[in-house]
């Protein structure tokens, strides 16, 4: 017979999921009621705005995909793309791979404008691909590269796309709430992200922004929408216009707890405030960043394209990735992410997301870091990682 | 400023989501851990091992899809079927129209069998169709329909499927928990179900289950799936066997606290017995009918066809189906459903699913529905209904 499940009291600074606030397990444990309720729809009305608060958009179509990050960016490919047309991706790391694969999946042809891994995405190699491929309309690329920890300056590139009449796709799974992103004042025209980076959030839930011109494009496709389920024509038509009272017409059931988690996310958010958000994160991880930098680990991605969220540093030779990542999980309930991609097994990627980013969480990653590099390892630091860590906090 | 959003405590006997167990809720707010975690990776293996019971199968490919049952149907029809395929889909209901769609958006031609809502699809017409369509390779129809409340004999619909070399796909959102339904015996090939039904667990996953002869399928399209979220190809990595210990491959992240609810939910079914979960249906369902019956109340479906689980019943002429809801909804925090499709004003859809099918429930509605019939439309019960349904329960 098998019996209930009691997970572990986990640290998490992977690459998400983040620690996920007390407050928002409580949310998520709340009676159910129906995704028909009216007191339902006036709660996702109040989603939509707290997202248009997240994303910094006054996009009507600010919404929540009932289902995780990776069906957001289906969503944004499948409406956006149709087959015959050329969409130029540019990858710098994982995530722009399965953009990609997301592109042919819709019958259209991938233009890839390659960036070294840890690197941003340059607009200049982005401009000659839009010049070699006038028959492009679509520009894709990731905001905060999870794989990696680089940040793409989103501003550039979206200006870049739209000189050239393209359409801009940004993946923001891991930069909402955790850096500045603008999708206003960026000009975004479509962009998904994720519950369980920076929000804090369990993760199954993917929240989605689309601009006026991405509208006018799904609304004169030639082609249905391959996707039943992500199909935005009917998924606008659940999710409603709360501005006039417009009825909801059923399309699927909603994840009706998963929802009451991120509505508290977001109420959450709301009440630290953005800008504060982003400040709490570039703070924690100066001084995550002293401690790391203290044990010797180097950070794969220059400073400057750094990503406070995502902190990718190589491991030393002669340092066993898996067992170091075990004793942590096993022995501190630390969970720390391996490399992905090319990357696996050269480095560790620590995450500083939402609730997980915090001076607790700091301190007991370095010293649990220093702790068993040396014991597996001969000392090496004595102590001078907390050292470090502490004195970027000024104490 | 928005507040942090506390939902009333609903009696939910609706199409679904029906009540959640105050168990199953408890376990979704325990501490998220990652989903690459050894104690999730072993977590998810029990899932397998529950749903396989759940759906009575052997089935390796038995999982949960991190989505709604929509998606889960989708899963089946993007895998399984490929552009220029035929597929025959009966109708009886709502969801064999959304099969339709889910036909046509692969490329393929669906042939339309259409039986009359309320009553079971037709294996006879089903073999007309076969012998008109002998380029058909794939059956789909829906074991439980959400919409009338009608059954469908999936064992004789699989047989009639398989006589003439074709796959069956089954719709069991509804049926599964609450309802006979026995995978291997009766020869179906791809079901998908969701949780919020007689699982009693909160929507957003759907549990889906692959035949060999159906995995051969997939492993030998020509075509990749037009879906790279729900490509079995790649969940299959991602789920891993179970018995073999194979490492995981990542895919995207699950939603790990919906799988607790999950886990939790399926740990229930197997405490209680899935033969004693089917007979506790049956049971309830003999005493709210009693109760209906003598409240007026004339059952759609012809008897031999009833689903226990989805009692829809015709709404007497004079009476405001949207007044009558939403005193119930206000006055007595009980949700029922409303009619879908061409039924909508026409029928109520009361639910007895899972947790919410219980003796306090079964009486909570027909009192209800006594005093505002009563109260709206003058007395016509006197009391009889109550003592009817207590009659039933041998009181």
């Amino acid at each position: 017979m098998i019996t209930s499940f009691h997970p572990p009291q986990r640290t998490l600074m992977g690459p998400g999921p983040s620690d996920v606030n007390p407050r928002i397990l409580e949310a998520m444990g709340r009676p159910t009621i129906g995704h028909l309720d009216p007191l339902f729809v006036k709660m996702m009305d109040e989603v939509k705005s707290l997202l248009q608060y997240a994303f910094q958009t006054k996009n009507e179509l600010t919404i929540a995909v009932s289902a995780p990050g990776s069906a957001g960016m289906e969503t944004c490919f499948v409406n956006l793309v149709e087959p015959g047309d050329t969409v130029i991706v540019c990858q710098n790391g994982v995530f722009g791979g399965r953009m990609k694969e997301n592109v042919e999946r819709c019958g259209a042809t991938a233009v890839m404008v390659m960036d070294e891994w840890g690197t941003a995405c340059d607009p200049k190699k982005l401009e000659a691909a839009l010049q070699a491929h006038p028959e492009a309309n679509t520009v894709a690329f990731v905001h905060a590269e999870t794989s990696t920890g680089a940040t793409t300056d989103v501003k550039a590139m979206c200006d870049m796309a739209h000189a050239y009449g393209c359409l801009a796709i940004v993946d923001a799974v891991t930069s909402v709430g955790g850096i500045e992103l603008r999708v206003d004042d960026w000009g975004v025209d479509a962009i998904y992200s994720g519950t369980q980076k920076c929000l804090s959030c369990a993760p199954g839930i993917s929240p989605v922004s689309f601009s006026p011109s991405a509208i006018v494009r799904v609304k004169n496709r030639k082609t249905k929408v391959q996707s039943w389920f992500l199909d935005l024509n009917l998924v606008m038509a659940y999710w409603g216009d709360g501005s006039t009272g417009t009825k909801r017409a059923y399309h699927h059931t909603a994840p009706v707890n998963g929802l009451y988690g991120l509505h508290e996310a977001l109420v959450m958010l709301q009440d630290e405030g953005l800008e504060h958000a982003w400040t709490r994160h570039a703070f924690h991880h100066q001084a995550l960043k002293a401690g790391l930098e203290a044990l010797g680990l180097k950070f794969v991605v220059p400073e400057a394209d750094r990503l406070p969220q995502l902190n990718a540093v190589s491991i030393p030779e002669g340092v066993d990735d898996a067992l170091v990542r075990s004793i942590l999980l096993n022995d501190y309930n630390l969970e720390i992410g391996a490399g992905l991609g090319v990357m696996a097994g050269k480095v560790w990627r620590i995450g500083l997301m939402g609730y997980a980013c915090r001076k607790d969480n700091v301190l007991k990653c370095v010293s649990a870091l220093d702790e068993v590099l040396n014991r597996l390892h001969a000392p090496v630091t004595q102590g001078k990682a907390i050292a470090a860590t502490l004195a970027a906090y000024g104490a």
